[in-house]
């Protein structure tokens, strides 16, 4: 299992689209320790787009401690280390961590701090590590659902699933349909005198190949192509006629 | 240059909290398709948490064609491929295909839908390549402005930034030290017969040390741990006494 800890949030709102977030990539364990406005939150149903109706109930603690007290490894969200002996990961080098001990039958966790505060010094010694997140030096404040949802987005791509929809295009047309079209594209532009000099014509031929060839034409494109030819030559056929 | 482009957004909070993703991430050039409340928006201000105010002015377009007009290559979000004929990305390959054409000078985009209809196939056909975002694909919806945090975050990754703190943590005390500290455990240790009988004192020791080993212990933290041992042996020396 993999927890989210939110340690002291503020907003209603942050918590629902942290929650969002989290089910979006498939994470469902949402704790929440002594969330300023209580539980449950109008704000964060409003905010979580169904996501609170579908996970798991949230679970609520009085302490960091106890939110934590069946994990087996929790990583501390922080933009500073804080002069404190901890291993420090980006999201991308955490989840590999963390799912390494998810194999390993541990319960893993990520502890967030609240939206003004951050964690505390204490809440940061009960982890076995600090997540720092990239960001401009210059802007660096991310919003805390902003925060989960990198996590879970890094989460889901150990996951094996590397794009929503699959890569279901046709495939290429075989090269020798490819030389077909080539071919009657070069005969037809030799009958419009398109090529001048016997110089330039083997240069402005391959040119025109590695135009068509960069482009992986499918055959419905190369079908296209021919009517487009065809048109442009003006000798469409009419329907019914040789 | 890498814009971002929202096309027709409607709520005027993801517009801003998609500047703030941007600038959280290092990018300001932000462009809006006939954005449905009109510009400026005094609730894209409020939730950009200052970032409208730090990056250029927001550039307002009546069609997508206008939108991207001087880019060289634009990708279109969406978790659909709809039968088009394209490259599929996901949102790290589509920062690979991004950064290498932006090392050749070109200028380059990604095309975000708004939120209730995302984009339509003619906006699609106008884009090199689709990027997929994996998500559950049992709550799969995104929002927009984590959609654009999550293009942000794999852009920074490509710009040699991968953790906000330096991992500025003291180097591990020397082999030496943590062997004189060893030693120093064992021999107090062997006082208070701790090792019962030879034929598991050598496998007690091992893990003693094992224990000890793991924590790539500072110099520093053998201090404590030899004042500690001082400590509960109540051996500990008054302040100039030998």
């Amino acid at each position: 299992m993999f927890s989210i800890i939110l340690s002291h949030p503020q907003m209603g709102e942050n918590i629902g689209a942290a929650a969002r977030a989290m089910l979006n990539f498939g994470l469902t364990d949402l704790r929440l320790v002594a969330p300023r406005d209580g539980w449950p939150n109008e704000r964060a149903i409003a905010n979580a787009a169904g996501a609170l109706e579908i996970m798991p109930p949230v679970r609520i603690f009085d302490s960091t401690v106890e939110a934590v007290a069946d994990l087996h490894c929790v990583l501390a969200t922080t933009s500073r280390t804080r002069d404190m002996v901890k291993p420090v990961f980006n999201p991308e080098s955490a989840v590999e961590e963390l799912h390494q001990r998810l194999t390993q039958d541990q319960k893993i966790g990520v502890l967030f701090g609240g939206e003004r505060a951050g964690l505390l010094n204490d809440e940061i010694a009960l982890c076995h590590g600090i997540i720092s997140i990239p960001t401009n030096p210059d802007f660096a404040s991310l919003n805390l659902a902003q925060s989960v949802l990198l996590l879970g987005y890094e989460w889901i791509k150990t996951q094996g699933t590397l794009t929503a929809c699959d890569d279901n295009n046709p495939p290429p047309a075989p090269l020798e349909d490819k030389e077909a079209f080539f071919q009657r594209l070069e005969t037809e532009l030799d009958a419009t005198h398109f090529f001048r000099s016997e110089g330039s014509e083997a240069i402005m031929k391959r040119n025109v190949r590695n135009i068509f060839s960069r482009a992986d034409l499918t055959q419905g494109e190369l079908n296209i192509l021919h009517g487009i030819i065809s048109a442009l030559r003006g000798n469409k056929k009419k329907p019914g006629t040789k």
